[in-house]
């Protein structure tokens, strides 16, 4: 049984398996996308990288991730700007037009959430444009509020809106990932609004499961252990127009401990019965 | 010195007291107003509890907790509806004319933050007669969106006060924490229009301190020692008229291990150098 066509595999999910392990587990299962993380694709190589997953005729649907622009001090602010030149160029060769940004959080002793979302406008303004000359759009990803002070001051996907239409819709789009705003009641609406804007750059399933973990990082469920309704979230996304990959990124030790394969046949399984 | 006018002492900030000894420490410091909970006042006693603060010359600022509206099964939601009125003669009996909410989180299996919402719109319906009769108004918390799915699927201050306006501003009002919105770029919008409709029933104070300890209960922050900017809240709570008792609400075990006098001298610093 060959893998539903829209599902992608964050790498994060299975981080258990080494970039070959990877391809070859994806090829074996008939999934034909994966997102990918800078930190492995940089350790195996990023042309390495990009030989392997084009030699197993996989799709790179996103890098993860660009971001953290909301530091003050103007050597801070230049060495980010930076890193996500490497981050752009690392996507350009990877073949993915999709570049994820968690956007930072409150730089130490600051309390000032406005400033640093203008931060972020003032970072984007300097990378679309290269992001475009590079065939890559950025995605602005809304993370979860309980990120707000040491992660993301962007937490709902209203905000990221607001980032993303000061820039032409094929520079900057956002990254609706269920995990992150599931419990939102304007969701609907905003998923909405992306969609007819054109701004939806990626879509990422993880189930909400409690209770959190210490540091709320690796706290992530399993397609249908938890509180998503996944299938409300496709539905509207897909109202919209938007046809693009649907990527699972999980963190969860749990799945990490398991064999892969069989984690990867359990989430194509969850995405048939709870997301089609 | 006597303590700042308007602060109020919740007592879980202190915890490791006794209610005797809250009401001797408030008194030694110069605090006039005290936040109770309901299951160390019934380990006291109700009545006791309300001679021990009458002779003290304490006021009771509020009561946590009624709430967990949430249920499906009939006798679920009617034991649910029989304890809230008995918190609301709590309240009455303690002369507080503010009973706290915690709305309740998802019911084991549902995934629809609709419908869950929808359960404590009815169970306001009966109740906020009951409770105007006794002289009490009930304060919906929208608690961070991190607890959506087990204790509150209300999440945001615009939440609270969509609920709370379908009835009239001396039943239901909204308690504005800033441990649960500080986080939300609409808040400032969403407590002029509380303040508008007079629907600030309760003023808490907590900071938002990371990393998040497992389940996320017990990590909220001293004034100050976090990410909320305690002045710029004040500012616009009072900027709509509230004259109301400011609370600090602050669950630590950091705090709990430590001589109560000795914290509730420094939550009064604090809430001079940052609050006024």
């Amino acid at each position: 049984m060959s893998a539903p066509s829209r599902l992608s595999l964050n790498q994060e999910t299975i981080k258990q398996w080494s970039l070959p392990e990877l391809a070859a587990g994806c090829a074996e299962a008939g999934v034909t996308g994966v997102g990918l993380w800078r930190e492995p694709v940089q350790k195996y190589g990023v042309a390495a990288t990009a030989e392997l997953v084009r030699g197993t005729g996989l799709t790179v649907t996103s890098l993860c991730r660009g971001g953290f622009f909301t530091a003050i001090e103007p050597e801070a602010r230049a060495t980010a700007l930076a890193d996500n030149r490497r981050a752009i160029d690392e996507a350009a060769i990877l073949g993915t037009d999709t570049l994820v940004l968690v956007s930072g959080g409150l730089p130490a002793g600051s309390r000032d959430l406005f400033a640093a979302r203008e931060r972020i406008a003032d970072a984007l303004g300097e990378l679309a444009p290269y992001a475009a000359d590079h065939g890559v759009r950025l995605a602005i990803e809304p993370l979860h509020p309980m990120y707000a002070s040491d992660r993301c001051v962007v937490s709902t996907l209203a905000q990221a809106l607001d980032l993303a239409e000061r820039f032409p819709a094929e520079q900057v789009g956002v990254c609706v990932d269920t995990y992150h705003v599931w419990w939102d009641d304007t969701v609907a609406a905003q998923i909405a609004r992306a969609g007819a804007g054109g701004r939806i750059a990626a879509f990422q399933l993880a189930d909400w499961i409690t209770p959190l973990p210490e540091g709320v990082l690796l706290g992530r469920g399993q397609l249908g252990d938890g509180s998503v309704d996944f299938r409300w979230f496709r539905e509207r996304v897909d109202a919209t127009g938007y046809t693009g990959p649907i990527e699972v990124e999980i963190f969860n030790p749990d799945l990490w401990a398991r064999d892969g394969a069989e984690v990867l046949a359990e989430v194509a399984d969850r995405y048939r019965t709870l997301v089609l």
